[in-house]
Formats: C-alpha cells, sequence, structure tokens
C-alpha cells in the first residue's frame, strides 16, 4: 500500500535562497501520514474517538537531495516500512512530479499513544484491530516481502 | 561553545492535541543553527556576501521525548558536534526552561554550498578562514575532545 | 476572470481548539494570489525576472465565518476587485467544497514594487503590459463591470 | 495596559525576497494577543477552563509600513482598542526595537466564544468578572479616555 499526495510548492515555502525552507518538508510528511491512516480505513478520527489512541512522533528524519523550487509540482509518496506492537515506522519519498527525480528522502517513528486524556499521553499497545489493518498494508506493499518486522 | 536560545511555546505551535506541531521544532533548529553561526563570528550574512558560500542541509534527524505544552518556556541549546572538510554536523537540545529536563534532540548535517548562484548550488569545500573558527567553536566546547573528525 | 485554487486542511492547520490557526488563511491566500497571476498570465518570475517587478502587500484584511475543520475540503476563490495605476486589490473567498458555504472572505492589497534590488524595494508605477493584462482580467470578472476603479 | 513581546526575526520568517513572509506578522500578532490576556491576569487557560470561553477570530487586518529583515530585533506593542459586551478590538503595533520605527500597525477583533464544546463553537456573553477585567485594561490605556466603546 502507498499513499500519494500530489502538491505544488507554493511562494510561502520558500526561504530568502529561493528554496523550500526544510520544516515544509516535515509538514508534508505529516500531512501525507494523515493521509496514508485514512486511505488504509483508519483515519485519525476513529483512531482517535474509537480507540482513544493517536500515533505520536517518536523520531523522524529526512535526507535532502534536491531542493525544492517555487511551483513545481511534487508528490509525495509515503508507505509503511515497518511494524510492531507498540508502533510502526512510516517512509516518505518525495519526487518531481513531471520528471519524478528524487527531491526528499524520510521517516517517520510513531508510537502508539493513549489519548483518552490528551495532557497525559502515554504509550500503549495497538489495538487489534488496528494491527490488523496495518499489517494488511504492509503486506501490500509493493515488491516487499510480507512479513512484519519487529524493529 | 554552545549557544542558548530561549523562546516560549506560543498557541500557534499547537496542534489539535494541544502539543506542538513537530515540525515546529525543527524552525527552532534551523533559527538555532543561525544564532550560532553569528555567535562564533561568521553570521550568515558574511558567509554568503564574503565568502559566497550557505551551510545548505545535507540530513536533519530529531527524537521526541517530551511533548511541549502552551506557554513553556524552553531554551534551545546548540553545538558543533562534527566537522569535516566539506560539512558539519549541529547538535541540537531543547530542554525545559524551569525544569531543565529533556524536551528534544536533534541534528542538521549541513553541507558547504557555493550559492554565488542560489539558482545553482553546488557542493563546496569550507573556506579556510571559516574551517578555522568552526574547528575553535569545535575544540571550546564544554566536556568534548578537541579532535574535529572526519565523519 | 476568477482562479480557484483546491485544497484540503491537514492535521498541521489546526490549532489546540482543533479549528484552523487563522494566519494559515494567510498563507493560502498568498498562494492563490500567485496561482492568480500565472493564471491571468504573468505569472511571478516574468514579473521578476523580465519586469523587475513584485506585487507587494500595502494592506491585508479577512473575515471568519465558519472555522476550517481537520480533513475538510476548500476551494480558495481569487479574483482581481480593483485596480490603478500602483496596485491592485485581490478578493479571496474561501469556501467548504461540497457545501459551498462561505468559510473566509478577505482581500489583499497590493502594490507595484521595484524589486531590481530585492534590498531596497521601493513603490513603482504597473508596467503598461502588465497593466492591460490586469484590465483584461478586471473586465473578465463574472457579473462585474468592466470599469477599472482609481480606488 | 499595554504588553510587550520582543522578538527576533527568523531565516524561516523569510520569503525568497528575503523579507517577512506576511502571515508570520498575524502569528506574531495572534502571540501577543495571548501574552495579552495572560499580563491582564485571564490568561487562556483560566478563560478556557474556567469560564469556558475562547476569544475566537472575527476579523483581522494588517497594514505593512516596512518591510521586516533577516536577524531585526523587533517588539509587539499589543493593547485592548475596543471592548463590548460580546467581544473586543485588540490594536497590534511593530516596531523595530532598536530605532523604534514602525513597521505593522494591525487588528484582530475577537468574539467571546462558548467553547464548553469544542465542535461547536458559539457566540456568548463575556462573563462579569472576566468583563471587568479587561474594562480596567481599557481604562489603563497610556494616553485613552477610560470609556468602553459599544462599537
Amino acid at each position: 500500500m502507498e499513499s500519494v499526495m500530489e502538491k505544488r510548492i507554493m511562494w510561502g515555502d520558500l526561504d530568502a535562497l529561493g528554496i523550500v525552507f526544510y520544516p515544509r518538508y516535515y509538514e508534508w510528511f505529516d500531512g501525507s501520514a494523515h493521509q496514508f491512516f485514512e486511505v488504509i480505513g483508519i483515519p485519525h478520527d476513529r483512531l482517535w474517538k474509537d480507540h482513544g489512541i493517536v500515533f505520536g512522533l517518536a523520531e523522524t528524519q529526512c535526507r535532502y537531495l534536491r531542493a525544492g523550487r517555487y511551483h513545481q509540482r511534487i508528490k509525495i509518496l509515503t508507505r509503511l516500512q515497518n511494524l510492531n506492537m507498540r508502533g510502526l515506522t512510516l517512509e516518505h519519498h518525495i519526487i518531481g512530479a513531471e520528471d519524478g527525480q528524487s527531491m526528499i528522502v524520510g521517516t517517520e517513528k510513531r508510537i502508539c499513544m493513549d489519548a483518552k486524556n490528551p495532557l497525559k499521553l502515554k504509550v500503549a499497545t495497538i489495538p487489534e484491530m488496528v494491527y490488523q489493518t496495518l499489517q494488511k498494508a504492509l503486506a501490500d506493499n509493493p515488491g516487499t516481502d510480507a512479513h512484519d518486522s519487529s524493529d
């Protein structure tokens, strides 16, 4: 399973060198992560309201291969790289929409948090139904073996 | 050498859970990196105008230890972790200003880019004078050996 | 002439109440303004590189009618409201993409700036060719008289 | 009563012309508004938790007098301009911290919203105790008559 988000780089995404200010890429990773959960059938609202959980951030990382420029069209490709009982890793890949060239690659390591009380977020085990949905998404990755890893 | 930036978390930094939206931490890393270069005597303006270089991003990474909350006072501590002829790694540490507890740790790997023509950024060697300044900042790290590593 | 930009509200656009943090609307106004100039045939790059001008901000204003929510699909409709020798006013209207209900209305009053030296921006007269393009866009507004006003 | 917030313009606040991307000013208005409420003794947390209200945005407006530049130190001065039973107007003034020159002037018209259920924000009357605090802040404005207006 791979979700795709299309976007166009805006003036306000640029820094004084005329290239994308790098925290923006993380904003798009986060937006694409939310879309990914929705596409596989466990949108944030359902996770939060039905299961009382969110997938909070443990660690993020990003490599910058080419600088994004004004009004360039890009695609953010997101898929599950890794899954275990307490969390998962999403892999994000930003490419030029026209030339398909790699621009950015990064990951978000997210952990399952009990968010019933948002003032006291705490680590939790992924609910069974949610876990199965994620496992299926992992198995559906193009060109990947269907084994979930234990990280 | 360690530079310190103080800040207060604002309403607009929060997400719908009432905790800091994570790309903001990277915005503060970047702001603190700029201050670091200024503090050690090679501010961005001088690097760009006098030497025709910028320290562009190659890779960033961040771990989230505790969630930042509304109106919390924080400190961003930044120092040079690593230096070689073509680039450097900055280490950022965000702590609560009152309790001193670790909130966020992260790094920015930056490479020296020839930016005389911002439309054609290309990798360059760090100018000698700039390199010496950085080497001195590395040597002045509290509790660190003064050897530059070649990464 | 009316340009339309479609967008989906993301998690990162929300504040701690779960509604859009209002400066985001201005980011979208700005993005839609850039698209508007492109659609009518005078994209930013051409204005800046060929004519040495930008349309800088003199004043912006916005009214909030309904709060934008998580993952809502919206449209930003932008058209020229007003034109004179030295500047123009853009009118932005954000509506729900599904229900068509008004969410946000606002304006940007922009003035023609000589930007040949970005360090010394100064007020300028709109170049003739650019003015004619704008006048045509104003005349093509749906349900509006084709007279440019002198503000 | 006037609250003052000091700030330094960061690299990430700039656009490709090297001047502040204008939605940032609104972010700082909002941050300064929150500080204002805190300074006069009715911080957001108390409004929300004790009184079940927030001061939501009805309208904002801003004029740009001078462009903010890299690493410039600024002050955001905020005071109450107007008060009635259902809302208030804050006036924000951004000046250079060194030269004192006006950079930005703007207003936020905020209305009292019942936020007990954030999913159903609705207009409300300002609670008596809160109103008195605001009235006192209005009376304490430097060089202003102490009458609240009914807008």
